[in-house]
């Protein structure tokens, strides 16, 4: 091995960024379960068989498969949703109805690698199935935005749509029901592309350009659906304010599966895309029961929402793993040092103490400062004298000398 | 497929085992974050070369590894100690030394499945990297000692021993160095098979009977190390209580690389085995930077520890998700009741809103009691007109009405 590396598409966190990967997790589970959301683990590694042909031709292609030494077809983890549906099948008799899940956990996928696309990253997905209540759905939107809110951002908005509302397009014969999925497609990408180009590649699919434009305009002006709208009405119940969800009628979302409620979470300033995509699909979650079970649910780009938070600067605050080093002077004031550690922990001051008794104050303090610890306490022959400590905040570069006792109230 | 299932050895944790492992691993890592430890996450495929020829034959074997789309032959994460290796080598310019990382994945073994040995478990490590300092070894063995109090253990015992006191047994000439690795394998199993049996091991190390006999006795009136002395004293200014760390002339570790300490952590009532153990191991870590770099960790058996609190009925008030179910009484009152979800959440109580507006109470009542929902509130005509809600308490069967303002009192 010419040099130690990662495999392309797979990433190290390290403590600096993992711990801002667990502050995210942290928020959004604590959402998720104030909702009542409960968590779920599946395995990485499934039956080939369980995975094999539910993502179309490309998840098949994109697929991780190997045999393993018993000989046995075997899949990695690919995404949440199929699990789900195998977990739902297989433990229908224990499982409370609606199951409320949410499932955090790594997906792999052999993607050709670039910017922001990686072979194995954290997919974070809630779902609530086995309802079709519209305030299921209104739950979904409410967790979104909550999500968000508590991570931070301002200005949120959620695209909504029904994708029912399409299919009205084709009992009003504007369009062919075999051409729904290819206009949905093309659609989808007006932001990206723009309007001229969405028309041009709706004139692909064999239409001139007079109809073209007719369709879109049809897509354009498409009124709420009955559902759409209260669905809407109930998020403001809960407590999603007035104008954070939007009517979108363009709003398509590239997936096929979906019958009923998409949305798009985007957070304005943040040109990337959305940050949290979801909405109802009916006729997916039975495909191993053998019989339709609704479900509403959305997933969020973790990275996506990392990438957002960090050129938002809304992870800047995310402190060492520790708030204060206690360095050791030396040999002698070892056992003062560990003391003062000891007494701050039990304080739950998250503390660390300085492992070493004849280092250099200065590397001690350089430690800290590359770890992040925003305070350092120091004990030597003149506290020890004085019975006191001497607090610097590595931010500030001040320092005092204070009691114990008083630290407390020195650390915010 | 003829029924739908996971992979021998592989696990579905649903909702009610996932809260108790989250409630665990959050109880863990707040510990380790106490102490200064920071998150450290590996990806679950690494080049094989990286990991192959690590873990001895056996390993090499029990190894899940293929070749992955792009022809690159790839192995799945084994345990999180290789890992720790590549990237101390790997970023030794980046981290801070002494490293402190926890690391918490699951690795995957193609181990013989049997009760409590599965193909995919969570590892949970600690290590601190970098320093032959006493110090690091007291800190890990209060650590251990720490995390296992505050998961609601008494009476837990760390048995302590330094591999170095084996050493001094060759230098008295009392044993060969060569047959020192299978002595200790022997001596390893003293509690599980006894004396007898082991001296029986022993002899069949080309042995007699008295040379057996004296080895044993040796091993057994070793005392204890400097070094360990200094640590067991260390450990006291940690607030590790007088008589939790136990010295064990006769521990030994089945694993060939420890240097300094070893240590196994036992829980009093709990006959399973130890449900946590590690040591200081110098010569393991360099492999990749190519130069010793101290270390000393330990690990947690994630499993055993969940069984063991179990067993001793520390999982019990683990709670649904939620604290609450607020019922919907009819169409009527799904407003009113969404309000309340919605006021109970805004002041932090997790709340489950029941999403049907058409469904019986008796449905409603059964899903929080399968969910462990500890309170139901109702609102009904009755509460409607006297401005209150009636709030259940599932366990006693009592109920009351109370005012909205005063719910949250009633619920402790």
């Amino acid at each position: 091995m010419d040099k130690l590396q990662t495999l392309k598409g797979f990433r190290d966190f390290l403590p600096q960024q993992a711990k801002k990967r667990q502050y995210v997790l942290t928020t959004l589970k604590r959402v998720f379960e104030s909702y009542g959301f409960e968590p779920l683990e599946t395995p990485v590694l499934e039956y080939e068989e369980i995975l094999l042909g539910k993502y179309g031709e490309e998840g098949d292609k994109l697929m991780y498969r190997f045999t393993d030494n018993g000989g046995r077809n075997v899949a990695m983890r690919y995404d949440q949703t199929v699990p789900l549906a195998r977990v739902v099948a297989q433990y229908q008799q224990e499982l409370p109805f609606p199951f409320k899940r949410y499932q955090i956990q790594p997906v792999f996928r052999a993607e050709n690698t670039q910017k922001g696309r990686f072979r194995e990253f954290l997919q974070c997905d809630i779902d609530t199935v086995g309802t079709e209540s519209t305030l299921s759905d209104a739950e979904i939107l409410a967790v979104a935005y909550t999500s968000c809110k508590n991570l931070g951002f301002k200005n949120i908005n959620i695209l909504v749509n029904d994708r029912r509302g399409f299919s009205e397009l084709f009992k009003q014969q504007v369009l062919k029901e075999e051409e729904l999925a290819p206009i949905l497609r093309a659609v989808d990408k007006l932001k990206k592309i723009g309007h001229e180009a969405v028309l041009d590649e709706i004139k692909k699919l064999n239409t001139d350009t007079e109809r073209a434009k007719l369709i879109l305009q049809k897509i354009e002006l498409q009124p709420k659906t009955e559902s759409l709208q209260n669905i809407i009405e109930q998020t403001k119940q809960l407590d999603v304010p007035d104008g954070a969800i939007v009517f979108d009628p363009t709003l398509a979302r590239g997936l096929d599966y979906y019958t009923g409620l998409i949305f798009e979470v985007e957070l304005e300033g943040y040109e990337a895309g959305s940050v949290c995509g979801g909405g109802r699909y009916d006729k997916l979650i039975g495909i191993f029961a053998g019989k339709d079970i609704p479900a509403v649910g959305c997933a969020f780009g973790f990275d996506r929402i990392l990438d957002a938070m960090e050129e938002q600067g809304l992870l800047k605050n995310i402190a060492g793993a520790a708030t204060v080093l206690v360095t050791v002077f030396g040999r002698e004031f070892t056992e003062k040092s560990m003391e003062t550690a000891s007494f701050l922990r039990e304080k739950n001051v998250p503390t660390e103490l300085w492992l070493d008794s004849d280092a250099k104050m200065d590397k001690q303090l350089k430690y800290a400062d590359k770890k992040g610890i925003p305070y350092v306490v120091v004990i030597g022959p003149e506290e020890v004298e004085k019975n006191v400590v001497t607090l610097r905040n590595m931010k500030t570069r001040e320092q005092k000398q204070v009691s114990v006792e008083k630290l407390l109230d020195e650390i915010k």
